[in-house]
């Protein structure tokens, strides 16, 4: 099988290779792509160096997986020029994902809607897919009705120029020293920003959006009532969610504990007595979805609390993007 | 006016000193106290080393005011001893908050409960008290009925060995060494830790119940819902809040920004267009509590969300209990 890995200089896109290789996805041959600029750089897979080439029509000939995290106005151009080339393309960006004919998918939740792909299909928001892992077992006993989020979440969503950033922002600091930022519009050491994506004319950022809007379609819950504010916190990786979120029938935190156990892709992390709580600075590198301090909510009927904390770059990006590529294959999709 | 600083070599203790100077409080006299360890330093007021002494009867003798800051256990044992001495003890802990004959007051809000303090004022919580200077201007046009408040505290309400302990843990991680925390359970620097105050055994923690009890005594809606998830964020001094609050009358963003505008206390920092809403990193020595981001929430009634950012050490702390001090004055309670 061709694979190609467009967007394979970023932080995602070699996240993206070396889970193909962890996970020994059948790869014949790795086709890295990226913009003109990265052309003529190169990635390592299995200890071999490949070497990158810039987009074009001609790059997607005879690929059958397409990982796209280039961004998305790439994603716009040139995922329908893949997929027209014969690739299924698995997109990381929130160009395609509320498009009515693109399968915004979470394989552990709704592997079903890969069937009805014409091409494309959308890897969802990191810090949505997140949620959503944690609340889908829950909703499948007790059916959600509403949802309140609101996310940590580390810099490393923005790439590897916000790494340094951060290591920056916090040096000048620590050291006094003065320092101008970049890439957000203020310094992110020893800060919170609660500021993602660009803000509508309601004072909504695009962020908190695609937490209400991608929530409601991956879990098949078009009613389903959902606030988000998102934050950017000095984390260099991994997010954090509070959630709270309120069920039609009850549900008690134990009966969740024991859902969430059983479920696909998460790890319970609930014992607060030993201090043992899903923890940003610890989820690096890691795959499942860590959840912890789920308790009942005394005010609120049949509502519980808890807090989910994943790999970004790992659950909430490439690792998705590549079960994606695996439930394709399972189903003789691909 | 005898006035003693109970706490006075701590972070909160030096702070109400800075603000009775600042704020021309009628200090006659300054009795700086604090725990027998601290016997024998002293603290700079107007400009003059003043000696701090042990905590004693003795020392409360003559004082009119007593400003508390030592901690729980040293406010239950020595509060009663204060009042009895004829002092009027505010205090900084939550030793004394839920206690019915005890007044918890923020002076914006329900200054009028003053009137009926038996000799103890408390001083309600950090997160708590920006939390309710924000939401009682639009709670007395359009009613008040639930919350959900996600806080992002620094590391300035723990104490000074706690903003030494994020410097260590962040150069920590920045310089790729060894380190072990003694103040928190966790490393601090550049994690996010969901834990404040001790879990109960339905895994909700101390400073999750300050916000639900104390939002409802201080704002007077006993049945008031409030949900709290509370962190502590890597960030010095400053504390933030996430809140979606509903309410029983509609109230459009722009009333609620006037409402704020018009409310003293509050500053309205709500330009998203120009990147402007409070930030942690430069609310540290500012009184106000400022407000952005106030915007609907699409899928649910009469709610709005916005974002909080208070110093912790000046309202969430030594202001409002000097403030407290001053509204004892104008009514002739002390």
């Amino acid at each position: 099988m061709r694979v190609a890995v467009f967007g394979a200089t970023g932080l995602v896109g070699r996240e993206m290779m070396r889970v193909l290789e962890e996970r020994n996805f059948p790869v014949d041959e790795l086709v890295p792509l990226a913009s003109p600029r990265s052309e003529g750089k190169s990635v390592l897979f299995r200890g071999e160096a490949v070497e990158v080439h810039g987009v074009s029509g001609k790059a997607f000939e005879g690929v059958d997986l397409a990982l796209f995290s280039a961004g998305g106005g790439p994603s716009r151009e040139w995922a329908p020029v893949a997929a027209e080339a014969g690739a299924v393309v698995v997109d990381n960006s929130s160009a395609w994902r509320m498009a009515e004919e693109v399968p915004l998918v979470v394989p552990e939740i709704n592997p079903e809607d890969l069937e009805k792909h014409r091409g494309i299909v959308a890897n969802p928001n990191c810090s949505t897919i997140q949620t959503v892992v944690a609340l889908a077992p829950l909703h499948r006993k007790a059916v959600l009705r509403s949802l309140v989020a609101v996310t940590f979440q580390s810099v490393a969503g923005t790439g590897s120029a916000a790494l340094r950033e951060l290591e920056e922002s916090s040096r000048s600091v620590l050291d006094n020293s003065s320092w101008t930022p970049r890439i957000y519009p203020h310094p992110i050491g020893f800060n919170v920003l609660p500021h993602i994506g660009d803000f509508d004319d309601q004072g909504i950022t695009q962020e908190e959006w695609k937490m209400m809007r991608e929530s409601r379609k991956i879990l098949h819950l078009p009613d389903l009532r959902v606030s988000c504010t998102a934050t950017r916190v000095p984390v260099f990786r991994g997010h954090g969610v509070a959630v709270t979120a309120a069920f039609e029938k009850p549900l008690s935190p134990q009966e969740a504990r024991n859902l969430l156990e059983a479920a696909p892709g998460v790890l319970v992390t609930d014992n607060p007595g030993e201090n043992l709580y899903p923890l940003q600075g610890r989820v690096g590198g890691t795959d499942p979805v860590q959840v912890g301090r789920i308790r009942r909510e005394p005010d609120f009927p049949n509502t519980l609390s808890f807090w989910v904390v994943g790999d970004n770059l790992r659950k909430g990006a490439a690792l998705n993007a590549v079960q994606i590529g695996e439930a394709l294959l399972e189903r003789g999709l691909l």
